[in-house]
């Protein structure tokens, strides 16, 4: 299917497509899949062709308008995608018509005093921006309604609409070889660390702790690897004591993804002392403080957060892509349902019910 | 004089030693110079003549009774000392007679599960531990006035006797023409960071910037390799902000020595995004809990705490002398005044009244 459409080309390069998205109008409000018009990219720009679209909690929380920055409208949601470059803008000289791609929501511009720096995934110019809704080049947007209405972008990749425009920096080239409708989860779910079980096993724990009130995710856990459960609703002393007792002291690492300040100070404790790590992946939006004390820091333990799993997104992704294509990370098992495009609303439902880890969309 | 103490053999070995020590007594008040009774080393126990002893912030915390933890008295205090092994206990290989050493409060076992990690330098058995006040071997202690009464322990060392015995953890061996004067810097004062000026020179830092209230560091800090002061007094922006401006987004590194939480959110905050690391060195007694949002920890910045500088003592510590010696760092300009033994009272108050650094006491 690449090489057919690298040979054809893509009739469409050069002008104005109109095609379906999938359009938040208001907050709250259910997603119209509607008609839009996309520019042909500019400078530095991509135009791509989505072909899978996942839906993540940002997406949800940036539906919902849960916070101001979030509060853009109209605008296409969306960053968890693959697709096919259609065309490619002045200047990109790493991607070309018909590439296979995913797009990434924390550039890698390549050029800046971050993108040189070995300890850093976090782009000068196209690291998350939750406040960013146009396009770098000239603070306007590629998408509009039928009547020229401007339809914002959300994360530097808007991926709910068959073709988007998305800064190049943003957009990595995969193997053409990988399945497609996988790779879509290397936007964000796998690489910012839902996989957290999963990317534990591949690495060679040898137990693997998942601590959830919700005994469903147990079963799906220990596909993932997933060795130990524990609900604190079931235990008696404090999650983190029990982890102790089960580990001799504590774990090596460990991941709080709940965005919650109580689970957060768990996982702290839960680590053995003198070189514990706990990594925070979840987004807190409680006010409140981290709950450590300085004093604590002196037992070495450390806590970190990391954004994009801390890949550099086109310079280290690729790699994990293969690693995904040869089984050494295991992608199927996130991919609970499938969907057409138009059934999008559905898909959220889904989401908000608990029901799926993740449903592809097909564009 | 190690060779010539070498070859005579002390006369002491294996009996109990009638020596003078500086002994507190109650919270808050002088200590007394007195005769006191030294024990023999037991089973991996080392008796050493400590030849120069200086005081540190944590001798006079303990003098005042601060906490709960410090209030054992009688108690010899003192951690920063240098001086020569007079006789070692059953099983001690790797010290003999005349060996210079320098004692640490924050020992190193070889065997435990810290010791053999690479990440820590806590150890299981010698790390610090304010509560304790006797021997690991059998919970008494190995000083009592001439009449019997047991005197404690402190920090594993207990320095402000001319003679104390410590397990052979906390004794690290240094190159017998290291100039031991020197070498008492760095049980504690030097290795543990409050030579973070000197130290980030040595690793080659271009640009130091002091922070301080107190303009009088300022001159003794230029000596030590600081290249810029600010005065939070004299600047109108907050002291991150000043930083950021100067350094074009932030430093590489802090270090919060002054345990307040309101210089440690500077810290943080002063570092670059992306990869500064904020190192606490201070000791903070607030119940208030880290200054820092959990979404902040997302920016990049990692905060750290460190003991005894990060040193692996009896492994790591020997080379640092030698880096010393050869003066890749800078001893000299710590020690501040000098007095005999008997002054020691005299030497506790230069301290509090902030005239010395250092002042070493001759034993």
């Amino acid at each position: 299917m690449g090489d057919a459409a690298k040979d054809a080309g893509f009739p469409t390069v050069g002008k104005v497509i109109t095609c379906k998205a999938a359009v938040a109008w208001e907050a709250g409000e259910p997603l119209v899949v509607q008609q839009v018009q996309v520019q042909p990219p500019q400078k530095m720009e991509v135009r791509i062709k989505i072909l899978y679209s996942s839906i993540c909690h940002t997406d949800l929380s940036a539906l919902k308008g849960e916070n101001e920055a979030q509060r853009a409208y109209p605008r296409i949601l969306g960053h968890e995608a693959s697709g096919m470059v259609e065309s490619v803008g002045e200047g990109v000289t790493d991607l070309q018509e018909g590439d296979h791609v995913v797009p990434v929501f924390n550039g890698e511009c390549g050029d800046c005093a971050y993108c040189k720096h070995d300890q850093t995934n976090l782009c000068h110019k196209f690291r998350v921006n939750p406040f960013k809704s146009t396009m770098v080049n000239d603070g306007k947007t590629r998408f509009s309604t039928l009547d020229g209405k401007p339809i914002f972008h959300f994360l530097n990749t808007s991926t709910f609409s068959e073709y988007t425009v998305i800064d190049s920096a943003c957009v990595v080239k995969v193997d053409p070889d990988a399945p497609l409708h996988k790779m879509a989860l290397l936007s964000c779910c796998v690489s910012t660390g839902k996989a957290v079980a999963e990317g534990a096993r591949a690495r060679g724990a040898s137990r693997i702790i998942g601590v959830d009130v919700n005994p469903d995710k147990f079963i799906k856990g220990k596909l993932m690897g997933i060795t130990d459960f524990l609900n604190p609703k079931e235990v008696e002393v404090p999650i983190y004591d029990k982890i102790k007792e089960l580990t001799q002291g504590g774990v090596d690492y460990s991941f709080e993804c709940a965005g919650n300040l109580d689970v957060l100070r768990n996982a702290f404790l839960s680590t053995h002392d003198g070189w514990g790590l706990t990594v925070v992946l979840g987004i807190h939006p409680s006010p409140r403080l981290l709950p450590l004390h300085p004093m604590e820091l002196f037992d070495g333990r450390k806590i970190v957060a990391t954004t994009f799993g801390d890949f550099k997104p086109k310079t280290q992704l690729p790699h994990f892509a293969k690693q995904c294509m040869q089984g050494v990370v295991n992608l199927e098992e996130f991919i609970t349902h499938e969907l057409p495009f138009d059934h999008i609303n559905e898909a959220f439902q889904l989401l908000v019910d608990g029901k799926s880890l993740r449903c592809l969309l097909h564009l």
